[in-house]
């Protein structure tokens, strides 16, 4: 395992085994423990600086953005970790589910505007044409930060506590399930600080939630979204009373998925983005040819025979993938 | 008429004219004792034997998957003879509307994992590629099971009982309007066998519902959704307090679009399906043409002298399409 | 200024500074004031005879469809008045955000079928080919009215009171953010009167509101649906007790967004709608472009300013566009 | 094997194997006297009326059009016999290339006008739309006629000679690799009998041809070209003298053809298919999802061995497909 | 009739009968001396300033870049009346086919650098960013420039002679047929004077000739490319001697086509346009949404009727479209 | 300069300066000399083990596939190699143009098929659907080989020499420009190794030939083409007498792109492959947004000034880009 796993030794008393996590009961006070123990006082996980990454439990990776002291501004640093983060998740077979969320007291204030002011406010180039080329290679960079996730076929859980900001929502709208606390707001800044939004808000927002008419006013007002609105308008599907809880959700949730078939799993999420961004007869005729061979899979009869006998997945070993 | 119409004879006593069905209060006691008298012990309607076809009304067609003993599993019969049905109904030009929905104590419980292991667990070939090759070939034919409710251009109302597991959903989110009972839930069931949904459920569902992250939560961790939610989340749109209750109003509702005219129905359908695989510019493009002979038909006129007359267009006769 | 701005005229007293605007208390009671004074008594601004045209704000016009004695029926003279209305603002450098409502007691009541008998019921054309040529061009003319309100960069707030029928909804799917009245109802009214709703309804109500079987439901029914329900399935943003307070709110919201940076706003709009019709790869690709000369904008640096000084953005003054 | 194999019995001293084919000088006498005494005289393969069906080799099929009496103009009979011909080739798992060509003195005059009269002349329906709807359904219908041709996984080989008129160029434009005659011509008629070709010509022959400036120059007056041009343009790949030697030829070409890996070579159809229809990106995407299951087959390793023991492919055995 | 036809008055004598047109031979001599008598020294029809539009027959027009003194350089007045003329033409139901050529020595030497430096080299704006917005509105309006010439249904057949440079290779690769004079040559000149084509070439080029390594070749090195390398590249589909046999034939194909149903030919064009920039199973699609009304065209039954009198076309009269 | 340049230092006598490659006869000598002295002795450049990266001029480099005891085969190195090579090249801000060779006796005889065993013929992985996900990912990897070409803002030129086979085929359709010798030839090689092919050859070949007949005929024949051919049919632009000869043609041209404006050429570049993959008005508008910025370099004053005071590019000095 080639994350150094702070947050695991600390806590070595606690394992999640995957019967503990379904039985619910017995499992939310050492859950909340464990959650409330977690703080980002460990900092980042070496190479990183912005990241801290942990392995709670054998197939469940958590990555935690972690500059408390500066809000988890996103700074130059962030954005390239991020990209190295994820590719190595994606290599990593025997992680089969990401939790993201961030440390200290808010998910994120967005961009670390003073951290990057050169590249943005102050980009090179010889003339307009080559000052424009430039800056095009550094947003095209920046969109990476966020594609990687999607990239990545591991579904990856974000939940989100107090502010989440800018860049926070392209952020979270790049990964596959959201979850909030009660006092976890939203803001699309970007009109606010003189800029279309360019690393994802507006392209994966309106895809993300129902209404089109509330993605255009967030987009033109900037104004804040609270927890209640965004649970109905479905950017997040759950809200939790407070962070501890949430974490425990969201690890519980993990839980539930990394005991299914990583075949099934992810070959779903290829299928869920591909089919986002093509017509219904398109993404049909692609999982039909995803599925001519991910149908051979031994997982298939692992779980049929599962299901027949009443057993719970968390009992079948599947191997890594 | 093709159908044999069971259900039709046994309750010839009720007829529903249009102008019974608009006329709400009336109808409620006829239409419940109607349906509350609709069983599926008189079985499939042969050559099929698995579905129920029958006439409620001269422009209505229902059909109900009818293996209640087996909780309307989907067995390889079923498959085929879907598409059997709805080609048929695409031909029956006096058919207007279709009423779908599930016999017995639930709506299915999806496929029949032992009907079909032959298909799905062993498929035949030399080679990997080979199985391959005719795993790809079993997949596209059983999209076309689903794929023809859209195809077919009459509006499809699916009206849900009870569970609505796996298969069941891929069916449903096919259809046009889908109505539920106060008792049902629905599960996106496929990675808890080990694959991703491959005949229409990860193409479709995104587009039915609102919350992206709901999506990707169904379909990550196979959970059941119920009722309510399903209707806050735009799923269903409507819930009913029972099947009969619902039967009802679906009749009722398919009374209502029966009674518009077929080419302005139909080409609807048509339009919508096109404009959600394509761009808006595209999709107007294409109801330009589509509409260039379309408005050319006579049912414009008399629906616009209807209309001026306050006339109800239950008394107004359109020629079959 | 090219519009005969009556209505400032009037109410030379009432000024909406940029300040005002962000005192909301402060603001409520001379904004509803100026509104409820507000009437279509004036009537509409030559050179349109359907349409009336005036300038709340030095960066806000208001249009509003004048024909109350017709309920704001949509006769020929309307369909050719929007595009040259909506190019007009499109080339007007100074506004940055459009207002559009109805006058008199309804929103509109949708197409004058009396008034465009001719074209609709009576193409010309030596045979049904000719027809035909004839009736798509008078479809693909009349579709253009509603999307020059896409194709204008300027974010269009649509506030609906009363009534919004037929091509009533399809002019506000094509707006941006709408808001209503708690007496107002909209109904797709088109399959009524034998025709498939080919000038915008199909294409984008689909991705204006979450719930698919809704948007069928809606199509093929012509039933009406309540403020309540627009808002809960995402058709509209707000509902307002009546509509002397939903101008006074779709002003505020309109000054709101004045204030920020045109090239953000507009950008964000362009980018919006692109991404509506393409994929999310496709779109990124897309914006990256347009920001790399966008970025380069001393907006940024004003706005950024702003935001580091706390400064409200409405004491910024931005470059017209 | 399914075909009354007329062609086969009859010339039974004549059996192309895999090694003969490949020495050239030997095989051209055989080949050439064998084609010369090919005739259809014997008339179409009941049940088919318009086709008639041989098996020159194990894994080639020959398909020909045979109405020599009536120019093989195409009659209602032609157009559906081509679905079920060209499905029961797909389903054959022995075939592995197709050669197509016509009886008689040319290849085709095109539509039988008189023959299909009442469809296209005097299509049915109560008022413009109906007809329009039912003309949309027979054109549909004739598409299918030549898009199985694509759907074949097969390659097709198309040998014409003489005439090859209207919808002529329709079917060619479908095939895989187009051979000719020197006394060949083609001629886009369509224009010349009122009507804009709609099962195919505009849509493929623009992607057959290098030169848009002479696609638009044919479809617009019409005009017949010869051989040479056809070969320089590049819609025929090579010119022969006469038929027979046309036909040696093409049947050499499905030979060499068909002793590759199946599983290779239909793969190389169905994604240049793919690729046409499809950016590069996107056709990248699609094939490394079709080939991760199909490099697993045997015949990769049966392939490289041949090429490495330089061992014709021929003397190689590869299961069905 | 509303352009001013000077040069039809002037050679009263020469009436081009659509009879004469098809007796080769005798035309010859005609067209030739008519041709020879064709001058720009009337100079542009007003209107127009940089345009002189002429109808040497009924159905047919004849456009002429008109600015020899200048080298028919395309100044700011030429982009805009080429969308006047054009549009137009389009709506002219008597015209079924324009030519389009150069008057003086050559065909055009492109853009007008001296007369368009305020709009290319100075463009106004406060910052970078409204500089680049204005760039855009100036780009797009001048790419419609020639999109209109494929929005015209009509066929485009433009003659070639001399010098085709810069803007006139945008310019000819929107037209449908393209013929030249020995002596012509082509030039995608952009490159040389610092920017990428953005009116057309980059876009159609690689559609209207066959070979990619010869259009990036062109485009990067901005070689000139004489008449032969046109043909056999497929740029264009004929050579002529000089530009007067280049006009009678022109004109002569241009007649041909005239001849034609226009249902046919103008539905012909629609559709190769529309499947050049979509998939073949779309462009299928549409044209038979397209041709469900247009083959109820009373054109149909003349032309078939004719094809079987074996009478010629040009004795068919057609009501105009 | 980040690459070892032995071939620079080697013949330091010869420096092809602008103006002298513009005086081509007296160039053609000093070339062919210095061609005549390149060899691949020198061996690949560090840290590259199978390419060779030299710069001929300050804005050209040129790589070499260097492994001519193997033919040049494509081994697992040159696979990873050429991602890093070319990402070089896109970030090197001098190199305007790239010129693509192979060393010793021929381009490349392709797939290194023994060194690449493991990876093609025993994919890793505990099931078939593992391996599938292993193998689908080694595929991936593979096009990013050739994909990277295409990225690559810069043109490239490639010359071929002696036999192009298999991945080499798929090489050369990523590149922009195709020269070859006359003893050149061309083989599709993948069916006869069992495999379709599947970095780019299916995908590209359709769009870089004007004969899809010609490029089917290939893929599924696998049969050699020389060099005339591949010269009638568009696959390459320019035959030369031998290596020496079009190594001077490689450069010569190479100088002449280079001479110009980069931001032209590289805008030419990206905009030509986009709209390969985007319909007319989708490249239309790509190139809009492309140039607003674009257009506001200084080259286009520095070119325009140049063309206007007939002076030769290579005496102009353009920023690097």
């Amino acid at each position: 395992n080639k994350y150094i796993n702070k947050w695991q030794r600390r806590f070595s008393t606690f394992i999640i085994t995957r019967k503990e996590l379904s039985t619910k009961s017995a499992l939310l006070i050492p859950l909340m423990n464990a959650v409330r123990g977690m703080s980002s006082s460990g900092g980042p996980t070496p190479p990183f600086t912005t990241l801290s990454v942990s392995r709670p439990a054998e197939t469940i990776t958590h990555v935690e953005i972690c500059r408390p002291e500066k809000r988890n501004a996103m700074n130059k640093a962030f954005w390239l970790e991020m990209v190295d983060c994820f590719n190595q998740i994606t290599e990593d077979s025997e992680c089969r589910v990401v939790v993201f969320s961030g440390a200290g007291k808010l998910f994120t204030s967005g961009i670390d505007l003073m951290g990057m002011a050169s590249d943005i406010l102050q980009p090179e180039g010889d003339d307009t044409a080559r000052i424009s080329w430039n800056v095009r290679r550094i947003i095209t960079k920046y969109q990476e930060t966020f594609s990687v996730i999607e990239k990545c076929p591991k579904p990856v859980i974000v939940a989100i506590h107090g502010a989440c900001i800018g860049g926070g929502v392209d952020l979270i709208t790049a990964c596959d399930i959201r979850l909030c606390t009660q006092d976890a707001w939203f803001q699309v800044k970007e009109v606010d600080i003189g800029l279309a939004a360019d690393v994802g808000t507006l392209q994966r927002l309106p895809r993300v939630i129902g209404s089109r008419s509330l993605v255009n006013e967030l987009a033109f007002t900037a104004r804040k979204m609270y927890a209640d609105e965004a649970k109905s308008c479905g950017l997040v599907s759950r809200i939790f009373p407070d962070k501890d809880t949430m974490m425990a959700g969201a690890l519980e949730m993990a839980g539930e998925i990394a005991s299914k078939s990583p075949v099934a799993v992810q070959g779903t999420k290829v299928n869920l983005i591909y089919s986002r961004d093509h017509s219904v007869p398109e993404a049909l005729n692609y999982i039909n040819t995803w599925n001519m061979s991910m149908l051979q899979t031994q997982d298939l009869m692992k779980s049929a025979q599962a299901a027949m006998e009443k057993k719970s997945l968390k009992d079948i070993t599947f191997s890594k993938l």
